[in-house]
């Protein structure tokens, strides 16, 4: 047995995140029991049939006794009402994270719900997915060599911070520290936003009277710069909603940004268009060239 | 020999789309002597050493003499001043057409400098390109499987549309007919738009005070949206001051799209949010896949 070990994992929302976890737990061999908690009885039978979790709980009041770590990796707008309903039965010594593309939601709805338990509850937030979804696409390497970000508490104790990063860190992936704002900030511009443009582009194109025409000669660029649209919904709304402060600023940003170009091309000045798109680019190819040097992946 | 025959094929700027296309048609077996033009002496020897040319040409005049088919394929703000030099030496029996992104402005541009002489103007453009260019990236088969779409004038004769046409096919291309008009509005919308859009998200990250962080900390779906950034600088400027009406067009109703979702966003309406999201979702999904299952590529 490792140093490191959780004897029961509860987590709630066993889709690809959730059941990725469980999965990369059990095979770096830091956990004892898995229980699953959802929404939906087929899904979770289905989970365990494929070994994902051991046991699925009727509801998290059970779940939740006699757990060592509560992993909510439920759509971002349920961590409220779950941490509502976990409240009364979470017991001392049990760690509550989670896996939520956005962070100051989670801490409001931690701090309201949990009251001084919220001390129990460390925020994180592991950066990886694929274009599928549901526990049938967990994998047991979804996190080797991906970021996860920690944005910790002050009342969190040091040990349960260490523990969680420990947790993270035994999947393969590479832990960051900072502040939930910081957090916010940054993947409402790097992640949310362009989900947000994307989907507004297939909207824009889907709803035009030749969408049929548009749609027969879009070609690479358009399913690059699509790929995102065909995100799950759900997911999205949720994330629009709960980092609603920070992607509004970006919107707005966006908007300067894409305003000043098109005054530009009305204006015909290519020179000026030139510059912006030869930063652009050379800010583009450089970020591939890094990335694919540091992670072995396509620029 | 083939009974589809071009004895002198005269590329005008010998890059990724020009010199696949010389390369497709000396697969083909079906041109003679290829020349080439273009600005740099240094790039034209290189396209005769890797033999996606045979023969540099020191001028527009001297390569127009005896040529069957002239091909422009610089950048397409170029056009009008290529065409305006070539008119006086453009012999009767050339064919002369393009591999331009936009239509309407090469039309005009062959109206005012060819004058009489632009019945002889077959408007093409082949949607084929790949992430690297200049003469090094080209390849005999670029073009095969891809869609070439043809804007005929009504002054061509039916003999040199045949022939361009057939020219393409050549290169295994599927060739389509439309307006110029129709063009230049289908590929502002799924094409000219989504550059645009890319390259002002990558603006945008790249002058935030905390660029560095935001950029370590982008992900899959940021590399995706941003890959057509990379691009040619040169080569989208042009294209955006060309199809400048269009593309406002295109511009305007995206920023009443984005205005939309934005205002739903601030209202937190998760509904109204989930709806779009999963009607662009679908839409992407069946594209993606419907193309997958025609083209044998990713969706």
């Amino acid at each position: 047995m490792s140093a490191l070990h959780f004897s029961r994992v509860v987590i709630v929302g066993v889709g690809l995140i959730g059941g990725s976890l469980a999965l990369s737990l059990k095979r770096a061999g830091v956990v004892g029991t898995v229980v699953g908690v959802g929404r939906s009885a087929a899904s979770l039978e289905k989970a365990k049939t494929l070994g994902v979790i051991d046991e699925a709980a009727e509801s998290l009041a059970e779940a939740a006794r006699g757990a060592s770590l509560i992993v909510l990796c439920a759509p971002v707008a349920q961590n409220f009402a779950l941490l509502h309903a976990l409240e009364p039965h979470l017991q001392p010594g049990t760690i509550v994270t989670d896996a939520g593309s956005t962070k100051s939601d989670v801490i409001m709805a931690a701090k309201t719900a949990l009251g001084d338990k919220a001390a129990q509850f460390v925020p994180a937030h592991p950066i990886a997915g694929r274009e599928l979804h549901g526990v049938e696409a967990a994998l047991n390497d979804l996190y080797l060599g991906k970021k996860v970000v920690m944005c910790p508490l002050q009342e969190n104790s040091r040990a349960d911070v260490a523990a969680v990063r420990a947790m993270w860190e035994s999947t393969g992936a590479e832990v960051h520290v900072m502040s939930a704002v910081q957090h916010d900030a940054v993947f409402a511009s790097v992640s949310h936003l362009p989900h947000v443009l994307s989907y507004a582009l297939v909207a824009q194109v889907a709803n035009a009277e030749d969408a049929a025409l548009k749609l027969d000669f879009a070609g690479g660029g358009f399913r690059d710069f699509t790929r995102i649209a065909a995100s799950s919904p759900e997911m999205w709304r949720d994330i629009c909603v709960a980092n609603k402060e920070a992607l509004l600023r970006e919107i707005s940003t966006y908007e300067a940004v894409l305003g000043h170009l098109k005054a530009q091309i009305k204006a015909g000045d290519g020179a000026a268009l030139e510059r912006i798109f030869a930063r652009a680019s050379e800010t583009r190819l450089k970020w591939g060239a890094a990335r694919a040097a540091t992670h072995n992946v396509e620029p």
